[in-house]
């Protein structure tokens, strides 16, 4: 739980900077969220914000739905990706590289698995891809529980080994189609209203996107989050939630990529509302349903580049924003320390 | 004059990235606005942009206008201010702390001046202060030109000793107001609607702002860009259109922080339309006037953050977004070099 007992003295803090009150805009926030979260941590006003080891996690998993036509690239290229993420090629490598963000990227369920020995490739598999959601629920309760589980000791064991702050993202063919289905279905708006164009599809591909999310829906009225993150979830966002979770244990801020990783984050939300306490948003997604997400959790992004790519890319291209946020609160002289008076 | 050549070339290149065309959004823009700035220097396709040197130069200068008491601060904050940045404690020096930029400020005319023998400080002042344009005309068409003429030299000076990025800040008490007069006599806009809220005033300052910037731009009917300079520009206003000018001479692109920045951006593109190419807008000022300039600039700024401070701060915190977009142009796979296959 995010204490409130430090709030006024952060702001004190920001306050006395030279500037005029509030004039750092979104910069203010930032700092104002990372200090409480230290605070607490420390159990005392911190005054020198740390980003440690900052680490990038790239949750991937392949899901049913793509059999249905729904998405510009099968399932394949899911594997294709993540070779390209595990060779540097990608645009999330460029922007970790870029940004000195460290890479985690998982494999929660790919279609096609890949051998590769590097510690900074985690197979945690709940199975090859979920079933297809718009005739079958895509998992059971029990692999939900089990991703959970499984995305709680990875970012767990992460923050154990140093990282104070990470961003999660995600691959995976037909996950839109996933994350559309369980806002639709958490916050019992239309499907219609819901879904988006993912990567890029047609007026026809996307009437069917629709009839497709309101099948998995029809069988999650009255039912629990589990039940639909059963139904209709992913592998990848059921390790996500997992994920979100135990930063919110640990009190440690994670900074949210696009669309789907904010239906991960609404679903922990709801799980625990803790969780929202730790949470950054880092990029505004044109998906159409990633506003109403947004909505329901409060929040409003960092960025808006734009950005249609998924892959934790939104979340990577935020943290030097972090960076400022803390140098200014760290380091930035007060009205008293410049002899500045403005009365 | 950037020449248009390469352009389906750097466009051929982004969109053989193993992505979706256009996913990754403005970072797609700026990539391509780098590599055609950096190809036409080379007289070649250049496949590797190279940021070097990044540097902010922030140009400090007194008005005045100040006199009327549209500010929340006197002009003597102005001299505090750079005195802060020359003691590294002002947001502007954490945000080049946090991204890796070189700091100069220039003491363009400011109402007190500095000792300081650092290099980082260059004294080329056209006056104490300005005179108050809402009396008279603000300097003389000469000081415009020797203004404009320091700012070139200056600029010119930082290209041929290496930086090929710079950033473009401000500091003055009573700069909006002559930024909004710039804008209204320009673009032949009402007063009110160029005039902004500054760093914080009262609806009854705000309508006196507006009387004091009207009873300048009376003086401004079919007036040149110089003379409109002249009559309600500032000296830090000129010498950045000075900037800007070099800047378009020697291609080198320019980062635009906000609203005054913009007005300097706007009167050099009227006296040279290639400073256009050149520039690369960085914030989203919500000073009422700015979307105006960016609308006449035809721009979409990078970042909005509700900052209102100035200083180049939005410039600085645009800069790990080049870079981004610069690591992958450079590095980033094709869909061929990764093996991805996605019809």
């Amino acid at each position: 739980m995010l204490e409130q007992r430090y709030s006024d003295a952060v702001w004190h803090r920001i306050n006395q900077k030279t500037k005029p009150v509030g004039a750092l805009g979104q910069l203010e926030t930032i700092a104002h969220q990372l200090a409480m979260i230290q605070s607490v941590n420390a159990g005392d006003l911190v005054t020198n914000i740390e980003l440690s080891q900052p680490t990038a996690v790239v949750f991937a998993g392949d899901h049913g739905i793509a059999d249905e036509g729904v998405s510009i690239a099968p399932s394949a290229v899911t594997q294709q990706m993540v070779l390209n993420f595990l060779a540097g090629g990608a645009a999330i490598n460029c922007f970790c590289r870029a940004n000195d963000v460290a890479l985690k990227v998982v494999d929660t369920g790919i279609l096609i698995p890949v051998e590769d020995d590097s510690t900074d490739f985690i197979v945690q598999r709940l199975g090859s891809r979920t079933e297809n959601f718009a005739k079958q629920a895509a998992m059971t309760v029990k692999q939900v529980e089990q991703g959970i589980e499984l995305g709680q000791l990875l970012i767990t064991k992460l923050i154990e080994d140093g990282s104070n702050i990470v961003m999660f993202g995600e691959m995976g063919i037909g996950n839109t189609s996933s994350a559309a289905a369980i806002l639709s279905a958490l916050s019992k708006r239309d499907a219609k209203d819901c879904v988006g164009r993912g990567t890029g599809i047609s007026d026809e591909q996307w009437q069917r996107k629709v009839e497709l999310v309101e099948q998995g829906v029809s069988r999650c009225r009255d039912q629990d989050v589990m039940s639909v993150l059963a139904e209709v979830g992913g592998f990848e966002i059921v390790q996500m939630v997992g994920g979100f979770l135990a930063a919110a244990k640990h009190n440690t801020p994670v900074l949210v990529d696009g669309f789907i990783v904010t239906a991960a984050a609404y679903a922990a939300t709801l799980i625990n509302p803790h969780c929202r306490d730790i949470m950054i948003f880092a990029h505004q997604s044109h998906e159409a349903g990633h506003q109403y997400l947004l909505t329901e959790l409060d929040a409003k992004p960092i960025l808006d580049l734009s950005l249609r790519l998924g892959e934790g890319t939104g979340a990577v291209l935020a943290m030097p924003l972090l960076r400022a946020a803390a140098e200014f609160y760290n380091n930035m002289a007060s009205f008293e320390e410049a002899g500045v008076i403005v009365d």
